[in-house]
């Protein structure tokens, strides 16, 4: 007797895994460079080269046993103090080690955290576009999935709708700002007005409404884009990151889940998550992971490339008639579908080889998702594919 | 509003845990070599030199890309195969790359089983003394949780009493062999004649029992012990596996669950299991990870100090009048409280400075267990302690 819902969660790849997978297939069949795959989010550059020297200088170690043994369950007391360390000089606040808790990336991070707050009848709002995974994430934690339309010129906030969806079993609204796949960036506006709505409405329900940050992109923003620190702005702020993107290593799972001083019932928080990452069996990050990041935690990544794709491929797009607002973050264009949905579309690109993501499982079926984070001699190639797959629609 | 068992699972720490930080904390009051610190299972040999070079030449490799990014959810397709290959060469059986899905460690591996196993009343059985998550494991993963003592004489199963607990309801009977903490290796008798039960139960049920064995300490055996691959003699096993303890790796989080084609609905079974997986936060086994065990697949651990630990220390302890079944795997004692309850010997001993685990959260209050994954030289300067303690009750 084996658990339906689980088996439909396991038989049935995520659209943007199936392409991937169908990219690699036809790799094979018709040639490398003339599949033009925009489907997955793999960081495209290497990792900095501080941490490519962190493994190498951590693995030469003689004594083993410092490295690879159990750290207690947040994390080692130094990385933690690093991240933390870190996190303070950034924002000028004070940040102790012993609120951050390391995880296996950013997912177990929010699922942790989704778990700690799931109660009877408890919702957890997402903003349209959003990550895929947040729905079952969310109701697999035992909350109710609420999905907000964002404000569709900017991919800000829609603030009337999200209103509406809040109520006493309001639990906490996941911000991913920069976002995938839109490359939104939240403005101080946007953050101030948000925060404004959660206080009065956590007033009028008579408990804290949550922020989720969940802040994989954080540090990959362009032009004078910033990543406002939410806290300051609105105190009952839990962040999750991952060092997957910002340092390209997103097989290594590593990542954090962050609950500042000043949020309200954080301590309680704190523990429910760390013993809701327990029954999920998490005994701690991967410890040479944890002593990486402990090495590099103020290094900077280099976003030449990804600048470079993300200026191409809009002003490409954008020049052939496609409708797309210019990313400020992240490596992801989100794009209208010129005609048809976007389902449509992206199965007239597939016969040409040109794999790109439809928006349906983002909620949004009349965007597509391309992936900048490729090569740029792709995606040189894959151009003349765009603008033919438009002029076919004139 | 908070979940209130979240906050309960991760607010009270293990008694391990809680122990191994009282010592960290004695250390630095009365000096290290003042504290026989014999709590939790950290394993104190260095890693294999194969495993140490191979860390050492994945992160040499220039192209940091081929190493660090996502691989497919259950594996990269390499490693995976390096993982089928051995336990076919080792077991004779055919074993397929697809039926193997790393994880990051065994935990999460025996809690997505355990959820693809949850259904409407499911029951999850685990024989005495148990590893103490088992009971979190088995509860929140929406099962309910059966302990059935062992044959205490010699640690293996009493099947009078498992067969009474065994209804309609039951999914599925954790085998820990090696156990934790009793280092029983189950013989091919108890094997053979759990099959003939299971086999017989499963038919009176009309659905498979399925055996989930937790093998973490599959490699650590001593004398003549063999553990005997399951399914060949039982069908309808899945298999839970880490390199934690063979490659003394703890904190780098990389195990696997493993679904032998022979077991009945294996595929939905697997693809249950992924789908918790995914829903819990998974993406991948760490990849760096995953390319060590692909090259050190073969490898064997140097068992010399955990045996000279073993021997040393079960001598000594039965010699002063301690009751304890001389473990034939992994790397505890588990010896019976010479007087009061374990949990008050513990405490004594605590006093001296000599911490052991109380059976309590093993399910055998009277019994304690004590790591024998220490140092020779705190193992010769406990004795005298251990002496004293026992004498105090003569």
């Amino acid at each position: 007797m084996i658990n339906e819902s689980m088996y439909q969660l396991g038989s049935k790849p995520s659209c943007i895994r199936e392409l991937f997978m169908y990219g690699m297939k036809q790799a094979a069949v018709v040639g490398k460079e003339n599949v033009y795959d925009f489907s997955i989010g793999n960081p495209s550059v290497p990792a900095p080269q501080a941490v490519t020297d962190a493994f190498r200088a951590l693995t030469a170690q003689e004594d083993t046993l410092a490295i690879h043994s159990y750290t207690p369950a947040g994390g080692a007391p130094d990385a933690r103090k690093a991240v933390a360390d870190n996190l303070a000089m950034r924002t000028g606040m004070l940040v102790r080690p012993e609120n951050i808790f390391f995880t296996c990336g950013a997912a177990p991070a929010l699922v942790s955290v989704l778990r700690a707050l799931s109660v009877e009848g408890s919702e957890i709002i997402a903003i349209t576009p959003y990550f895929p995974e947040y729905r079952p994430f969310i109701e697999f934690t035992g909350n109710k999935f609420v999905a907000v339309p964002a404000d569709m010129e900017h991919f800000q906030i829609n603030f009337a709708e999200l209103e509406k969806r809040i109520n006493v079993h309001t639990q906490a609204i996941i911000v991913n700002s920069p976002n995938n796949p839109s490359g939104a960036v939240y403005s101080h506006e946007t953050l101030r007005t948000l925060a404004a709505l959660l206080k009065r409405k956590s007033k009028d329900v008579g408990h804290p409404i949550y922020i989720i940050a969940d802040e994989p992109y954080r540090e990959l923003t362009y032009d004078d884009a910033y990543v406002h620190y939410i806290p300051d702005i609105y105190p009952d702020t839990v962040i999750c990151y991952s060092y997957s993107k910002v340092f390209s290593l997103p097989g290594e799972r590593i990542g954090y889940f962050f609950i500042p001083d000043c949020v309200t019932d954080g301590e309680r928080l704190f523990a429910a998550a760390a013993g809701a990452a327990r029954i999920m069996g998490h005994v701690c990050a991967p410890s040479l992971q944890q002593q990486v990041v402990r090495a590099c935690a103020d290094v900077k990544p280099d976003l030449t490339e990804y600048d470079r794709n993300r200026t191409v491929l809009y002003d490409a797009l954008t020049s052939y008639g496609y409708t797309c607002v210019k990313p400020q973050g992240a490596f992801y264009l989100f794009v209208k579908a010129p005609y048809g949905t976007a389902k449509e579309f992206s199965d007239r690109a597939k016969l040409e080889n040109l794999l790109i993501v439809p928006g349906d499982d983002f909620g949004c079926p009349e965007y597509f998702r391309a992936s900048t984070c490729v090569s740029y001699e792709m995606i040189k190639r894959s151009l003349p594919v765009f603008k033919m797959l438009i002029d076919e629609g004139k």
